[in-house]
């Protein structure tokens, strides 16, 4: 199984997956591919802001209450910084987080790739699943503003997000080095081998998209033989946490679990979902979507509820594959004589 | 006034000056030249350990028990760097120390010169005495070993004289990079403008010369008009902190006030210094020095004792003003009539 995630809630998805796995006893199968359009570097530091959500999750080191950060962490540098230079000091740092990055800087110094360091974090926090980076390439995501007199200007995401709190409300999103990106080595055959190829609850806009902006990676998705299922990040209109409603308006998205669905697209239209996972008070308002729709309570509780989340998702997932073999036979069928059809019932 | 600098003893007079400075109710107007070539990028941080015992002890941040660093820190962030990653956790970082660095590197990026940010620092922190560090371009002190077959191998400063202990004695001290260096702005000027130019008690090998090996700093200090004096980082024949007693081995220096001085030279000799304070014990022992000696107990306490130290040094200096008018006049005294003389009585 093989995820694309972008941070809090693919970090939720993902401990969902690796309780999920444990419990089952099995060794971990399954592969993340996060983010990197967030990524900048700060105060010298190289921030992997979704990898290390994923990675804090999966380490079982993460700070549950903020959903970011370390748990238990201390803020000594960081109130340093926002004493001396407070113009420095608006992205909050704790000082174990401070380690990770600096931790992450020294390797990339170094000379190891982005996928290489995280491999090598990953492990030495004891965390079996395989996190991927989208690529190793350098990737922002910006964010862009009408400027006085017709122009535009453009800022960087984390400025945009964490120091403006998302505001003012920009007229688009763009990956202006995403064309000359490739794929992290494994990412293509990680999507391709899959057996179930999912979209974390992430923001689809500034998460999600820009790993599919990527070169090859929508194609890889659009291809694949395996069903892709999508869990929505939305739930009765309202993002579960930050702001992709505010990311949607720019896209002129609705707020909801089946404009989301929409964005995606059903693969029987060109877009990429099979299947799509919505909260139970959504099920009614999705049903526009012309996939198959499935619905579980969406809130992740590293309890219970996340059991049931990833069951219901793999649910979901077999009946799409299911729909797909029917379909694919009914393809192979339409090429060969009637009496000689093989028919299914679902 | 102004004087070279390293890191821990010159800190220590630098705070001496400073508070001497305080209680002549005079602004300060003295300048530390501060040596970079124990700087060094590590963690992703550009760390000029110097410039920082200098910066901390004025803004009387710095931890008087290690010499080193800020006092009250914690050190959250490097623990968890030696639990991880421990081969990148040699360097000792305390958590404040970490934002400092992580201010400097920020406005590095920023692209502000090492002088501007060490200005901006230092002002932010309440410091009103000028830090200029000796170069803005990167100068960093290499130590060489003998190798294999005949080879040699090299390796940064801090590692072997941090990670390493001060071990194995290497065959050399080398500044690869000096050559192509300039003095920072302002550095020629604050010699060439001085009233007393100080080398302050720090390691002749490994924090002076590197400051002096920067292209027109040397001669600037052999040309200026002012008395030179220095302060002996030797007491009793043993470094007062650190291993200068290896630094001075490598380059067939005996550990002794004298032989520090010595090194240095005696102006009238294409040397340096016109005069040399010593402590108390080592005044006998520094009698072969041909420029003037002066004692003075040099254990820097923060306390009445500093003072002495500065009022010995700046007596000194005016003994050697004194001598260096009356030999100006001497040779200019000989080119005129025998009759027409001056003569002075000193």
């Amino acid at each position: 199984m093989t995820f694309l995630s972008g941070g809090i809630g693919g970090a939720r998805l993902a401990y969902a997956f690796q309780q999920w796995n444990r419990r089952a006893g099995l060794p971990c199968a399954f592969t993340a591919i996060v983010n990197v359009g967030d990524d900048f570097t700060h105060l010298g530091l190289r921030v992997s802001p979704d990898i290390d959500s994923v990675t804090y999750h999966l380490a079982d080191l993460g700070d549950q209450h903020r959903g970011w950060g370390r748990a238990g962490d201390t803020d000594a540098a960081i109130r340093e910084v926002q004493r001396v230079l407070p113009e420095a000091g608006w992205f909050q740092l704790g000082d174990l987080d401070i380690a990770h990055n600096a931790m992450r800087t020294h390797l990339l110094t170094e000379g190891l790739t982005l996928s290489e360091v995280t491999a090598k974090l990953t492990a030495r926090y004891g965390v079996d699943m395989r996190v991927l980076p989208s690529t190793n390439d350098p990737s922002p995501t910006r964010v862009r503003f009408s400027g006085p007199n017709g122009t535009s200007v453009d800022r960087g995401f984390q400025e945009w997000w964490v120091r403006d709190r998302a505001e003012p409300l920009p007229q688009s999103f763009e990956f202006p080095l995403v064309a000359s990106t490739s794929p992290a080595p494994g990412v293509i055959e990680a999507i391709s081998g899959a057996d179930v190829v999912v979209i974390a609850p992430s923001n689809p806009i500034v998460s999600i998209e820009p790993i599919l902006a990527i070169p090859g990676i929508r194609e890889a998705v659009e291809r694949v033989s395996a069903p892709v299922v999508g869990i929505s990040p939305i739930i009765a209109n309202k993002p579960v946490r930050g702001w992709a409603d505010r990311c949607l308006q720019v896209e002129g998205v609705d707020c909801t679990a089946s404009a989301v669905a929409e964005r995606y697209g059903h693969r029987n239209e060109g877009g990429l979902l099979d299947g799509w996972l919505v909260d139970e008070g959504d099920v009614t308002s999705s049903r526009s979507f012309p996939g198959r729709v499935a619905a579980s309570p969406l809130r992740f509780t590293r309890g219970e509820e996340d059991f049931q989340i990833v069951d219901a998702l793999f649910e979901l997932a077999a009946k799409c594959e299911m729909q797909r073999s029917v379909n694919s036979h009914r393809s192979v069928n339409s090429l060969i004589p009637q009496s000689e059809r093989i028919t299914h019932s679902v």
